[in-house]
């Protein structure tokens, strides 16, 4: 009865500071709803995201949140393997699914008038899925196969796996999405069911309906689908293990023959973006196009390719999606005739000379202006709002926290980038790989 | 009703190539025992082993298995807290206890006729343990203040938990023991219960008794005391995450100013003593010798200490006793003028050189001998053997194999050293490390 009370007191229609109308409420068995109207066009995406990813997984069952993102399109007590698909197809939409560390989701993009239909499948594979042994060991074959495509036969991929592995010291995020492969060959019909009976639940997952629909109409359809399944009681806490202090640097030369140029990454531990506090989040985004991207701009690109020509490529990155404390990254590719260590003593004198000078009040407000510019189209891209509001809830942020996002990335100054630029280059917490296709190329 | 037939079933008495007369049989319950007489002086030793340790710990309460050890020695339905070392201390005897990877235990040494005591207390705070959220913060203390003194103030053995979280891409031999500390804070009353409540269960506990006591009389006060605990029907099936092939060394400068003398550290991962099959484990036995100890007879003594003097300490080490895959490692102190990286330069050309010529079989059969004479030694140190049949059995050994080492050992040839080797020095498994008080050091 105190969540039923709750669950309404949740009930609130906000809008932004531009265009989206975005109300979201809880229904009473736990299940999160976020509606995002857009009346432009007779269509809608309709998305369940559980709050389950890679990192969520038992120790020695990595891979088992990726695969069963695979199984959750086999038969069900109604439908038949594939059907999911089939019917989507049939009915003129386009499904498909996704899990990374945080989550794992599901989402069809179809005409407005199929909504319901899309709940009563959806809601259907929630709890009513009927996988069998056979399945298991097909679609097993499948994942490992998409292993040995995408990280087998990719050098890149391996040498990214060795060096988020040694990125974190106790993290799960050490562990690749898709799975260690002697893992994933383990993984069996009773790995598949616990995990399911336990995360697919209403109280573990969030709704999101963009589209042309009404918010009423909605949440009388995710009642009937949705809310009629119990909440899971055993669901546990989502508690994570956390890093320690990183002491020392851990470098790694990763040798392959297949890699055809050589370049070297370094990855610092960076904070994430955190409910009610997401300002160095957006600091940490200045910083990387400050020092990567543009060679004609940034400090990386400008000192590295356009100065000197030590680099053929260099490039900057960081993504504060995540539920936990995620990584900062710079890239160099060194010109033909240049060792790995002089383009990393190189990268690491434009680090320094950043840290020594200040920034140009100049290129602030053009990073402000893009920034501002790529917001007001992301709200023209309803399925990229969509994503948003999901990723966001199954990352421990709040629909406040997505819709303050554009006014803190406009708010952080020349000193919050150096504040945040002095605590994430710490040596100590940083992982320098060198990807190399001979061992002689790594000097 | 299977399980006791299995049980009687169990029941042998083996008599080891030498001395040891050792008994073993499993209770009811799943509680196994091993009976090791000894009847030179009227003592005896009384450990039980649980087969839990700090690699099975959930993720994110890491510490919880060597805080338990602690908790263990609180108050119980009938004892004061303190009150059970007391005892052991009052009848003349010592107790402690210790946690390590894969198992923790509790011991007495004490007079032969005081053993049914031992085991009314010992069997009490297996399942009437009464501790209280006082003991848990008082406790956590005192976990913290260890961990203070042994890992924060000691520079190697911060750098040995950095080394150690490189080393294992997945496993959690990768945490250390003692626990990160930011997971030690958080540990709590809910944490130890749920812990204990597993996993101090007869089903998953040794008892190791040695001494001057009879099988029969030891057996009838494990069933009066042991017996009647019932097991836990929901211990899970002890399966820990295993490494990925590992594909890249990991290389790492741990800087401290503390740090006396820098030195270097390489470690390999390296196969452990596996049921029926110790063969590897004895090989590496053999080449940890053949490579480090002696300054005067070692490969790595010879050629860095006597011959250059390019070191002032050399050192191979390995350890085959463990649950799951561990290491080999290599350590050399530079001299005064040399660089570490000319240092390693010297270690590795000694490992080259090792690989590319043959054993003398002459430093084969000295070894071999050493290895005896120690084996025969070893028989008659009462409370090492007892030590011994706990390690092993709770690290998934059996009273065979136990037995089986002295001879294992003694017919390694030096093919089986020159094969493991050739396994085990691949340094795509390696963690080198660097020790250094200052950066400048690091060259």
């Amino acid at each position: 009865m105190k969540r039923f009370l709750a669950a309404l007191a949740m009930l609130t229609t906000t809008a932004a500071a531009q265009a989206e109308e975005v109300t979201t409420y809880t229904l009473e068995n736990g299940m999160e709803v976020v509606v995002i109207e857009d009346h432009r066009a007779p269509v809608v995406v309709h998305m369940v995201w559980y709050k389950i990813g890679s990192a969520d997984e038992p120790v020695g069952s990595s891979g088992v949140a990726h695969f069963f993102e695979h199984l959750m399109f086999k038969q069900t007590d109604i439908l038949e393997s594939g059907e999911f698909s089939a019917t989507v197809a049939a009915n003129g939409g386009s499904d498909n699914a996704f899990t990374s560390y945080d989550y794992t989701a599901y989402f069809q993009r179809i005409a407005a008038d199929r909504l319901e239909l899309m709940m009563q499948m959806e809601s259907n594979r929630m709890t009513n899925l009927a996988i069998t042994a056979d399945n298991i060991a097909t679609e097993r074959n499948v994942v490992l196969e998409e292993r040995n495509q995408r990280t087998e036969n990719n050098p890149s991929a391996l040498a990214r796996e060795q060096f988020n592995a040694a990125q974190f010291q106790n993290h799960r995020y050490g562990v690749p999405v898709i799975g260690w492969k002697h893992e994933m060959e383990q993984l069996n019909l009773d790995d598949a069911l616990a995990f399911y009976d336990l995360y697919y639940s209403p109280n573990n997952a969030v709704l999101v309906v963009a589209g042309d629909v009404e918010p009423d109409e909605v949440r009388a359809l995710a009642e009937t689908y949705y809310g009629v399944i119990p909440a899971e009681p055993n669901l546990p806490e989502r508690i994570r293990p956390q890093e320690p202090p990183q002491r020392a640097e851990r470098r790694i030369t990763y040798t392959d023959p297949r890699v055809g140029q050589p370049y070297l990454i370094r990855s610092y531990l960076a904070p994430e973006r955190n409910p009610g506090s997401q300002e160095e989040a957006a600091a940490l985004v200045y910083l990387a196009r400050l020092l990567g991207g543009s060679p004609f701009t940034s400090d990386l690109g400008v000192a590295l390719q356009f100065d000197s020509q030590t680099a053929l490529y260099t490039n900057a990155s960081y993504d504060g999606s995540s539920l936990d404390t995620t990584t900062f990254s710079l890239v160099v590719a060194p010109a033909a005739d240049v060792t790995l260590s002089a383009a990393e003593a190189a990268m690491d004198q434009v680090i320094a000379d950043f840290m020594a000078s200040d920034i140009d009040p100049e290129r602030m407000n053009t990073i402000r202006t893009q920034l501002h510019a790529a917001e007001v189209y992301a709200l023209d891209d309803t399925q990229g709002l969509a994503h948003r509001y999901g990723a966001a809830l199954t990352q421990s942020l709040t629909v406040a926290d997505v819709q303050a996002w554009p006014e803190v990335l406009q708010s952080v100054t020349a000193e919050d980038v150096k504040a945040v630029a002095a605590k994430v280059f710490n040596r100590d917490q940083a992982v320098t790989g060198w990807v190399v296709a001979d061992p002689e190329d790594a000097q």
